[in-house]
């Protein structure tokens, strides 16, 4: 089930803040209804929220054009800004809302429905470009999955956090599809249970074997002998294999080095930030209380109670034993060997 | 709040499955609904379910010992052993109410109400002793806690979870009623959210100041350098310093050796358990799947997905830097320098 489709003018996304329970879909021509559904995770994944928030753009362009006459490209800045604004952590939003306004750049003396062709045109690349660096990922990652293989996995890195086949879970079924036994623990991802909810669900859905744990079993079921290797998603990389993603994934990787099992990080190019050096420039985006002292609109902890709520934490390059990207997989030492990945 | 009350034959226990919302009590003289209780986690924390089981033998003993006769030591031997069959993990189980039949033995020949009485001021001794003990566990302790620490925790090892005062957060306490600044950080603890729902509860009670994370949060929280040292409870101890304690332990064990932060055991010697030379022998429960799968009664997974739950991990003696008891406090080699506590 793809997380984001494109028809006629019309942006439709699946809405992850209600599964597995129910299958609902936002359907909208609105950038700000976009906007809303990033900032709420009813999209969620950096490749999916890139490519929604160029939908988004495609949408404010078809609005604000018609009216604005010589302020087109202000305004359109504008709603770029609004739209980048929602997410701070994962790149793509910005990778792809900067790749659509160097396109409007380069049509500015285009009449509007040049320009919103344009636009359109190129935001279904960058979804349909999204779909197929996942299968070349995929194929790439899957050499690194020993037939029998038990994994286990952090967040949602899957068909749900992407246009289509997911990052992490992309190698995965990758694997799978080549006919490997394999068995997949997934982390369930407090606070927001991407794991619990998503994973699994599209892991059933696909009848790749699964077990949900909680995130602090990790460390008791690699100690157990029942982890092979780790694969997880990144929401951005800075150009020394620095890794940003969801809260928890820093501490996965720490286990992961105590039990010498590989830690594996697949991400599309679109996810490195060569412009950062490290990690630690990487903004952290915290999110509202109530996501951990409410679960499922049931309060779960006392009123009033202070809490810390970091979205993402940074897994420093020493934990990771290779990154895995379209162009192929990439092992330390990072700095120099991603040089030929700049794109 | 006390966790548990005796009063004239009739044992009230403080329902913690409903904490924080409601504060309800269990109040009974049938000792199948103490182990019911038990089993439900209603009364939790070892040295909570070894007070509550030993009245649970005193009202067994009440109940058995007008009609048994002859047959009352195989009578009670045998709520003993449905006692003892509730939860595997915990020793303080196991310890209070061999202690409890060590007495009935010793007055096996006395008439009923002889036999009642000495069981009752036995169990009534365990409850007070595990207030003491907590107390100079604590008084113990403070010395290791500095004025301004961040201390970060794990499950509830709290006055809910003893008789009185608490064994980690006794610790904490202690220090707290020295004037030390302290700021704690409490683990949620999933899958029962005993740090959410009592660790939290309990520390505002007493204005200590606590903020509440996610399980996946720690390993940031010691990466960013707000964790000066880590205070758990325990189930059971080896007597290697082997220490098995709630689900998640072990992984904040791993963690905090990584950040060189300390990670210090606190627990009453009733926890340690010398006949086991290495935690590897602990047995862990395995608890239902719907305790991942449902949060307050909503399923947050999808329906028949596989779940693995174990309620307890062993974290082995070389990740704890002290063990503190109420004699004092012990360092590493264990094994050698356990020899003095043993009881």
């Amino acid at each position: 089930m793809p997380a984001l489709h494109w028809n006629r003018g019309v942006l439709t996304l699946l809405d992850q803040t209600k599964l597995p329970g129910e299958v609902t879909h936002i359907t909208t021509d609105d950038y700000r209804v976009v906007a809303k559904a990033i900032k709420e995770l009813q999209v969620r994944g950096a490749p999916a929220i890139g490519a929604a928030a160029a939908f988004g753009l495609v949408l404010a362009a078809k609005e604000i054009a018609p009216s604005a006459g010589e302020d087109f490209p202000g305004k359109l800045a504008e709603a770029a800004g609004f739209l980048k604004a929602q997410r701070p952590t994962a790149v793509n939003l910005f990778w792809a809302i900067d790749r659509m306004l160097s396109v409007a750049a380069r049509f500015h003396s285009a009449p509007p429905d040049v320009i919103y062709a344009a636009l359109e045109a190129e935001a279904v690349s960058i979804a349909a470009e999204d779909a197929a660096v996942n299968r070349r990922m995929g194929a790439h990652g899957a050499a690194l999955i020993k037939d029998g293989a038990t994994i286990l996995t952090h967040c949602n890195a899957g068909q749900l956090a992407t246009v289509d086949f997911g990052t992490a879970l992309g190698v995965i079924r990758a694997a799978w599809q080549q006919g490997k036994k394999l068995h997949v623990y997934a982390d369930e991802t407090r606070p927001l249970l991407q794991g619990a909810r998503l994973t699994t669900w599209e892991l059933m859905q696909d009848n790749i074997p699964v077990t949900l744990i909680t995130d602090n079993m990790a460390g008791y079921v690699m100690k157990e002998g029942l982890i092979d290797c780790v694969i997880v998603g990144a929401d951005r990389i800075a150009a020394n294999g620095d890794t940003a993603n969801k809260i928890g994934t820093y501490s996965v990787a720490v286990l992961a080095k105590e039990h010498n099992i590989p830690f594996y990080v697949a991400a599309p190019l679109s996810t490195f930030d060569f412009a950062l050096a490290s990690g630690e420039q990487i903004p952290i985006e915290e999110r509202s209380a109530d996501e951990v002292t409410h679960i499922a609109g049931r309060r779960i902890a006392p009123a009033g109670v202070r809490v810390f709520n970091p979205a993402f934490d940074v897994t420093p390059h020493k934990y990771i034993a290779a990154l895995i990207t379209e162009k192929g997989i990439v092992y330390p030492p990072y700095v120099t060997n991603l040089q030929n990945f700049r794109v």
